[in-house]
């Protein structure tokens, strides 16, 4: 099942800089790994913002809160959740 | 280049029918036609709503223009556009 | 899977007395009939407004939208859509 | 009577984190005695959001507000109050 | 119990004049009613605007959506409800 | 002259306590001298959450002003007003 | 007393041209004489919009309410409504 | 003087088609002109919407608004001004 | 050339009161200076708020941004500016 | 390809003086140096607040996000970016 999310990042400026860098490493690491097991299927920078746009595929809306809300910056996450699901003029098999 | 636009669809009650059926239809074949091309690279219904998110793969700004405002529905859509890059942790080459 | 729903009904005011009662009824059969093979899990009403706030137990996002466009008054209704999952505290097996 | 209730959490980054572990821990716990009184009937989480959506079974609007006060979290808590009442086409007794 | 309704009307431009003035005609009759019965409890007109500022004291939020639902203007009003409970700080008993 | 009056309380998390508790019992004991004088009719909380619903009843904006910017929760409040009149239909002498 | 009044004024497409004129002529003659009488002190269009902001100088509510609903494009204005008072740094004695 | 403004342009879709045709070929005429007069000093398409963006250089508010109130379009559009004034780090000299 | 601002201040609660002393008491004392050049052409307190609505009288928007940027209180103040004129239907001479 | 570029600056105010003069001094550097470059083709300042309107013209969205997120003020910004195009009625060959 597909979700489409939103993150905006804001990270208090008062949070000592090693614990944001470690938080970022951190975050892309999880990412990456998340986008390799497919759960993560797209991952986009929204130009000119620190946020994405990303696509999930999981198996439902557990699934999705537990890879959330373990996100290291999921404390400084603004999350927007839409279900999706096919467009009948939709040509892609793989646009579920 | 990519963007990622929604789209909401809102026709007035009282258009006739089959000016509505129309609209529809022809809005059918040049959404197929132009996820052919590669441009409209991603189509996506919002689950609950008669509303879509897209991704479209075009040579810019313009080129997005042309094709959205072109479209049959176009005059009865609330459209936000926002333009995307490569996300630093992106894994997909695909994803630029 | 567990969907949270909220409907808001807004008939025009020039639409034939007949339609509307006509759409109301259809959509009364449908949602009792949606409530009886438990799709429709919860319906309560919003005091003071046309309104409800629903929730939905269905496979996944596609088969909510099927339901939700598919209602009779679905083309004059606002509809937002929150995918829930279980809460760590909750003590009811339902509430998943 | 039946109310619902949505909160957002916010905790502040620069609260203790023991201090918020024992806010949580007693959250939890109250939650679970308010579940079991019946007073709160249904409790899910937002799915991507530390929130939840609840539906309380109270006796009206002061039995509400001294349970949501008093809730450890209360300080921390974004709360959207909306009164229900029983929907002319629910088919189930328990939806008063 | 005690609601606190804010009530906006928003009549079509293009209702017939005699419709609009029954409309209006039953509306103050069945105002009058409900405040004599104790039910509309306080009744303020919003300087500036076709909108009023109300409490209601009923036994709940179904017999406060009965009472709103039926009001003759109810479908060309924007209504909000909040419900109010005894303030620790007031000093008058009735304020409930 | 009545002014409709909504209080949001927001205490910052790091004022201390006994800062808090000052403040708070001030604010109650003026409050009540304010209801015994007349000037604030009417004091309802609003359910779920650190605010209330006020009716005062004033010479005019500029005493409103007075007595609201002395109030010793006044920094840390959000305040809305809102100048009400006589509502046509209104059947009491006293809601001017 | 003195009011500050925003009137957005929204008319309609389809009113004949007629009753649009004959409104707009009514509505400047009486604008006028209540610019006379003291009771609207000050008039001002809103660069770029068919709009105006205006201070009312009136005794109270009451007779603002009465003036702005009795105004001929009455029907057709978002009209918002603020109190103001001596603002303590004020030099001008008019300022009250 | 240099004002940003936005506008949307807004037709309703009951608008017989010869007339909006001439509005848009008089408002495109208008442009034009006062594009040539350097009153218009810029004037860009938003993508994806049927709006623009654009910098006027004009003698001041006065004078936008007898030009924004004579565009054929005006009736039909959402307008917001913005004064602009040199930013201290500009480099051009043009962008008073 | 004439513009409506509205002045919200938000003292941050952690100032040292010494240093809002002093922001205030310069604050007043530039008030009253541009009160007597006549650029800050009217001054009125909000009721209920911590905020005013002005009328300055400048030669432009550079000119305004001079005076609004170099207020004492400027960097903890949320500021909207709109730009007037005359208004046709005002009598008064001083209204451009 | 052009972008519209709207950009709040909020400095918090418990950051050291010297550190946001640092910052200031360090973004009107590389302000001036991306206008030489020709990539921030317009500058202004927002009468009245702490805001610039800016038109960048680069070869898409990922050289404005390259640029955007590594202004020195970036983390104390909130940025808006909108996509233009070239208005079918402008005479202006550089407004592509």
């Amino acid at each position: 099942m597909l979700f489409h999310v939103e993150m905006d990042v804001r990270i208090p400026h008062d949070l000592p800089v090693e614990k944001v860098d470690a938080l970022k490493a951190a975050e892309r690491v999880r990412a990456m790994e998340l986008q390799r097991t497919g759960a993560w299927r797209h991952l986009w920078r929204v130009a000119g913002r620190y946020a994405n746009v990303s696509i999930f595929d999981v198996s439902g809306a557990q699934e999705l809160h537990d890879i959330l809300s373990s996100l290291p910056l999921f404390p400084f996450m603004e999350i927007q959740v839409t279900p999706l699901c096919r467009h009948p003029s939709s040509i892609h098999d793989d646009d579920r």
